[in-house]
C-alpha cells in the first residue's frame, strides 16, 4: 500500500510508493561525464571570456582577471535579470509587473576543469561557501534586493549549460513564493509552539534515526519525511541558525565537510548523477529570527518529472526516504 | 530589460525574458513520433492485457474487454494509489501520513494507435471529455475522495510511458496544495470584489486581445499573463462555470473543439512537441461556487526545467506570452 505523507513545513502531501520502491540502479539517469573538450571560459587563461570578475580568492597580488585564483565570481554573461535601473512597479488592470532588476552571478568553484564539488578538498568547498557569503553580504547593500538565491545545477540534465563546476547566485527584488510560504508556515508554527519547526524536526529525526544519513560537529544530513524526489537530501545546522550568511566560521567549515560528504555519497550510490542544490536562507532584512532555520536542499535528477507535477504541485516519489537514507548512510566515502 | 510579472491567481512572480526571447524554432525539443512497434495493450485485440475495463463507449452490444470500442477506460496497471482499504490517518510526532488510497485510471482516447488527440475528429475528443465526466461523477460516490485530477502526458519527454494516446485520472483523499492555493486565492478575490477572478481575466484579456489565441461559442484560449513555461496555454469557458463535470453538452462540445484546435496549433508551431495538460476543476462537494472557474492548462515540454525551479518555485520563461499567443494565433489549422 503506497503512503500519503505530509511535509510539516510546506504542508504538501506526496505519494510515497512503498510497494514497488525504486533502488538506486533502477533509475535510467544521465551519468555526468566531464569531457573537457573545447575552450572553457572558466579555465585559467580565459578570464577575458567572462565579464570582469567581482571577487576572486587566492593568487595573492595577482592582477584582476588573470590566472592564479582559487575561486572566482563573475557576472553571468547571459543574465536572467538586469542590474541597472529602477523597479518601476506598474499595474495593468488585474496584472502587476516590474522591471526585471536583479543580480545574476556565477561562482566558479575551482580552476580545475575536471574536478567537481565532490572531488575537490573540503577546504576548497569551504572557500566556495565563503564566496557565497561574501557576495550575499555585499549585495545586501543594494536596498532594492529582498532575497538572495544561491543554487547549483550539476550536469546538463540538471540544467547546467557549462560543465566546468560552478554555482549561481540570483538577487531578487521579490521573495519567491515557495520561500515566503516556507517562512510563513515556520512563523505560524513558532507562534503556536514557541519553537522552531526545523529544530523540532532535527531533534525528532536524530532520536528516530531511520532518515538520518550523517552528522558532524555542527551539521546533520537527512532524507526528509515527505520528499518530492527520490534521494532528496537536506543538510541542516544542528543549532538554530536563521541565516547561512551570518554563521560563524566553525559552522561554515562543518557545512563544507557535510556538503562534500553528501555529494560523494550521491556519486557513489547513484553513479555520478546530475543534481541541483538550493540554499534556503532568511530574506534580506529578516536575518535574525527564531522561526526560520537555513538549510541546503539537494535533489539528484533521477525521474522525468514533467508538467503534471508543475501543474498540480502533486508529486509521486518511488523511493521511500528511509531507503534512500539507508543507501546513502551505508555508502563508503 | 527582462520583466517580473505576477500571476494574479497564484501570486507567483516569474521572470519573462523580453530581450533574447525564444522563438518556436529555438527550442531543442523531442519531436513526438509514434512508431507503432511492438504489442500495444491499448490496441484492439489486446484488451486482456489491461485490467478489466471500467467503461467503454461505442461497439453497441459488444462483450466487455473485446474490440469495437471507441473510448475505453481501465484501471492503471501500475497504480500510484490503491483503491481498497481505509485512510487510517496517523501521526508520528511532527509527521502526518495516511494510506495511499485512491483511484488511478487510464482513458484510452481512440483505438487507433497512430492517432493523437490533435488528429482525431472533434467528436472523438468530445467522447474523451464525456469519459472524463462520467468517471469523475461516478468516483464522487466514493466518499473518501476529495479531489479528482485529470491530466494527460503526451510523449516520453512529458512523462508518457506508452505512446498510444491516453489520459489519466487520479482520485485523491486530499486536495493537492497548488489546487487549494488557487481556490483560496480565488475565494479571497471574490470576498473582496464579489466577482470571479477568472471571469475578470477573461474579460480583460478579450478586451486587450494581445494574449488571446482563439475563441469559439463557449470557450476562449489564451496565453496567461505570467506563464511559467514558454507557450503555456489555457482554455477557459467564457461564462462562469465552477466544475467542468457539470457543464451542459453545448459547452463540452465547445471545449472539445477548442482543445483539439490548440493541440493542432501547438503541433504546427512547435513541430509536434511533447506536452502535458491538466484539468483544473472544483473539489468534490464544492462544485457549485461563484469564485472558482474551471479551466485546462496546457504546457508543451520545451525547456529543461530542473530542481532549481522545484526547489524555489521561481521560474524563468524565455518566451513572452504576447509572442507565443501571436505564433499560435497565426498558425493555419
Amino acid at each position: 500500500m503506497p503512503e500519503l505523507r505530509k511535509d510539516p513545513i510546506t504542508h504538501r502531501w506526496v505519494i510515497i510508493s512503498t510497494d514497488r520502491a525504486k533502488r538506486p540502479t533502477d533509475f535510467s539517469k544521465a551519468r555526468v561525464e566531464i569531457l573537457g573538450n573545447g575552450v572553457c571560459p572558466f579555465c585559467y587563461g580565459n578570464e577575458a571570456k567572462t565579464p570582469p570578475e567581482i571577487i576572486a580568492y587566492g593568487g595573492n597580488g595577482r592582477p584582476a582577471n588573470t590566472p592564479g585564483w582559487q575561486v572566482r565570481v563573475v557576472p553571468n554573461k547571459f543574465p536572467a535579470l538586469g542590474i541597472e535601473g529602477s523597479l518601476d512597479r506598474q499595474g495593468f488592470g488585474l496584472f502587476d509587473k516590474m522591471n526585471g532588476i536583479g543580480a545574476h552571478e556565477v561562482i566558479i568553484e575551482t580552476p580545475d576543469h575536471l574536478s567537481t564539488l565532490a572531488t575537490v578538498p573540503d577546504q576548497q568547498v569551504e572557500q566556495v561557501l565563503w564566496a557565497y557569503r561574501d557576495r550575499m553580504n555585499d549585495l545586501k547593500n543594494d536596498k532594492r534586493f529582498r532575497y538572495i538565491l544561491v543554487f547549483k545545477n550539476h550536469g546538463q540534465a540538471a540544467g547546467a549549460s557549462l560543465e566546468h563546476t560552478h554555482s549561481q547566485l540570483i538577487a531578487l527584488a521579490i521573495i519567491p513564493k515557495q520561500v515566503s510560504e516556507e517562512l510563513e508556515n515556520a512563523r505560524h508554527y513558532f507562534e503556536e509552539k514557541e519553537r522552531c519547526i526545523f529544530c523540532d524536526i532535527v531533534r525528532q529525526e536524530r532520536e528516530d534515526g531511520q532518515r538520518v544519513i550523517a552528522e558532524n560537529e555542527h551539521c546533520v544530513a537527512l532524507a526528509p519525511y515527505a520528499p518530492r524526489f527520490p534521494f532528496e537530501t537536506w543538510v541542516l545546522p544542528k543549532q538554530h541558525g536563521s541565516a547561512f550568511e551570518n554563521e560563524p566560521a566553525s559552522v561554515v567549515s562543518s557545512v563544507a565537510g557535510m556538503l562534500r560528504n553528501m555529494l560523494r555519497r550521491l556519486d557513489q550510490v547513484l553513479d555520478h548523477p546530475p543534481y541541483n542544490f538550493v540554499l534556503h536562507t532568511s530574506p534580506v532584512g529578516e536575518e535574525q529570527n527564531e522561526h526560520y532555520h537555513w538549510h541546503i536542499e539537494m535533489m539528484p535528477t533521477l525521474t522525468k518529472v514533467a508538467g503534471f507535477e508543475w501543474g498540480t504541485g502533486f508529486y509521486i516519489n518511488p523511493t521511500p526516504p528511509e531507503e534512500s537514507a539507508q543507501f546513502l548512510r551505508e555508502a563508503e566515502v
